[in-house]
């Protein structure tokens, strides 16, 4: 893989030779939930905070997320660890303000056919990650990236986090495939989330592992520092412990990739 | 079936005693082929004509339909033929342009999960049919229906459309038995689309009759003049001859199905 | 249709003019349950009984059928009401017991790609039912079918009994589209099961009407004198009030199909 | 992990501390084709070669494969090289002709819902790897794997193999996320087989690398000596050369592994 492949956002070079780490929690609940998240992931040499201020949920009787007032949180996030803000958008008119506060826009995956939004988001010059519709074929997932590229904006990233399928037995079924196939067709850098995928937290060491393992240019894993109490996704985020183990398992894994690929 | 149940737009009933037949081309194309159409259909009977003037596409490099040049055509066919026309509406700027037009919003199966516009939609007091995500559980619709009448916009009715599966004999699964399982579930009214379902012009009659059978308060279907000829979807496109077969077809069952109601 | 299409099983066309209707319990239990249920399957002139006496469990757990005593219940309603008696076969090595007692064959979904079975049964002179795979396309089932015909057993017809889908509201997806494209693609005739694909007995009238009018040759339904104790599948079996509604509202809807497609 | 969990197969273990690797060509074609793939397994330090005699083919009019005659040439196989031989079994009567020249029995996705062949295999005293059905949930499997030891035959091994979805980029979807997940619920060893799952040969690398991080106890590969002329999936079969590139990449990845799981 070329050393200059990937595009850099502040400094932080994405799908280039080294894979990318992102954390967070599901959701910004409240100042002390998100500075606590974001000192760990400091410490751990972790470059990007992801945090949801405007989340697109089933219900509208759920938690629709804290809005501009999380962004807030998020920005005082930034400013006291330097951490780079990764947050959804869910609307064109909110495209504006969360730019205000983030470093990258992500888009959910709920929203991957939401041509309007991608058009929109492609008049912007602000890094983007598209998130896989879980419905979505490789084939339709690189197309509605093409939305985006389409209206001038290249600082495109995907993330793999997960298919419906028959098999309840995890919230999602992850295709790793996809991560290797996406290489073979676009040089879009792709990274895995297997915390919505899985839905289960114990399984996303191993996943994000393997994610790696098949290529990967970086995972993206939810962390709270009280689980049992979050708002949103308690059962698929890491506590600050098991964070702790997967930063080292993790940062091995990539040690490897890297020296193994040089020998050859 | 309670004969006020459902509700009235411009002296139509939705979800009431008579199933409901909405026609109409996939894309609006020219003045001439939505003309040809909306003729086709009011000789037929039938009260509403759907056409599509801003089209969610999978590619940007698709056509992206004809956008406010095509809801001046649908009114030229309005004002000559006094349909109630029924288009898609796919972003939150669009809604007062549409709303010009239109008689009926429709919200797409890409945009199912798009919160922001169900919101949006939520706040006018216009029709809207809802069309099930194609990789949407039925209380998944049922919940985003919520989003729309939580605005305080009760007027929605549903539209089931096929999901995906693995198996591409057909374009996509049409889900028949979510028509009588929302009817047990919800008061909202349920039509059923069987051309994007099939994505098959020769299973469009069978499957709206079974669609009736099945308890739907009515059907969807596409026509065109010249299938062959047609800028999208043409393969599933009623000709104005099979058309015609539709109609005789589809008027019989409903003759039926109200005539033995009426016994029991 | 050709009046003389389909076959003939003892006297009983199946794949003619008229549909057929196969009901009875989804396992033989006892004796009392069985003849209970093959009297009310008389009275309604019904003139196929099923009930399985070997059963595919998913758990080794779960009661796995009575076998031969199974079997001689079957014999046992079959002295008594005439009704033929259609009863399942798992395994190449239970041909012979089952044939003694049975005058259809059943394959069923889990073994439809039980190549071994397939040839096997295609071996024999007795007439076969072949279920969908619940995984299984459309080609494969056709397919499927070709392992029998091609032993030289030609008197075989399909069963559409549900689809697995990522939706869980009904115990599986039934894929009424394969109905009439199954008439477009072979000259076998197909029947449609609702009682597995929903899993719900308030869904079976609805999907029965529905299957008809879609073009079916046929519906089979699960019965239970006491569908509260039943040992299987107790959820989705008729009781015998709703099946008496069943063959009322099913009778009309043959009558009416008849009747519309004379006139044509 | 236990240094003695996994059980042994003539000095081989499975599921043991260190990972296992099955290859071998889909189909037995011939003496030449054979021989030509187990010296090149050989010769990489892979202990079991795998081959199918009797194959379950999707059409009756496709290869059914060579029967006995592959048999023999497995055994010949064998007698050279010393490698253990695993081979599929599809019906209960073929069980005692396997046995007498294969290693480990297999059985295939089609089958693992076969549960007359399920309770025959559980009666002799064989090692067994039964593969995932594609239609099969990860309870089902397990629930599968339970038929066979319940008979009193122990030494089960499963393989995940993909699953059916939607998506059809690959030829199944490999849901690697099933191997963390069943080894919290089951003690069985689990394998990988990404040629099956992807059905692409340049695939096969990175997704046996992912399975191998998942802590799957080992992978299977289809290699084929002219994959172009392959009776059967030639499309997903490595060549001899990229086999020679898989066992460099895997073994270093094992090695990884087991170091890095050593020093915690």
């Amino acid at each position: 893989m070329d050393k200059t492949a990937g595009f850099e956002v502040s400094g932080v070079r994405i799908g280039g030779k080294e894979p990318i780490i992102i954390a967070g929690p599901c959701t910004v609940e409240s100042e002390e939930q998100t500075l606590t998240v974001a000192r760990a992931v400091k410490a751990a040499g972790i470059k990007v905070l992801r945090g949801g201020a405007f989340k697109p949920r089933t219900s509208p009787y759920s938690f629709q997320g804290l809005g501009e007032e999380g962004l807030k949180i998020l920005k005082t996030a930034r400013d006291e660890t330097g951490l780079l803000i990764q947050t959804e958008v869910m609307d064109a008119r909110q495209i504006d303000l969360v730019c205000r506060y983030a470093d990258i826009l992500q888009i959910g995956t709920r929203n991957m056919m939401n041509y309007s939004l991608l058009k929109a988001v492609g008049e912007v010059r602000f890094p983007v990650m598209l998130k896989r519709g879980f419905m979505a074929k490789v084939e339709e997932l690189l197309l509605a990236a093409e939305y985006i590229i389409k209206g001038g904006n290249e600082r495109v990233f995907l993330c793999e986090r997960g298919i419906r399928s028959f098999d309840d037995s995890t919230r999602f079924t992850l295709d790793l495939a996809a991560v290797p196939l996406i290489k073979k067709l676009s040089a879009l850098p792709i990274v895995v989330d297997p915390s919505h995928a899985t839905g289960r937290a114990d399984l996303i060491i191993p996943m994000s592992l393997a994610a790696l393992a098949a290529g990967a240019d970086g995972v993206m894993v939810e962390v709270h520092p009280w689980p049992k109490k979050a708002l949103c996704d308690g059962l698929q985020s890491l506590s600050l412990d098991m964070f702790g183990e997967f930063v080292k398992k993790v940062s091995a894994m990539i040690q490897f990739l890297a020296s193994h690929n040089q020998e050859q």
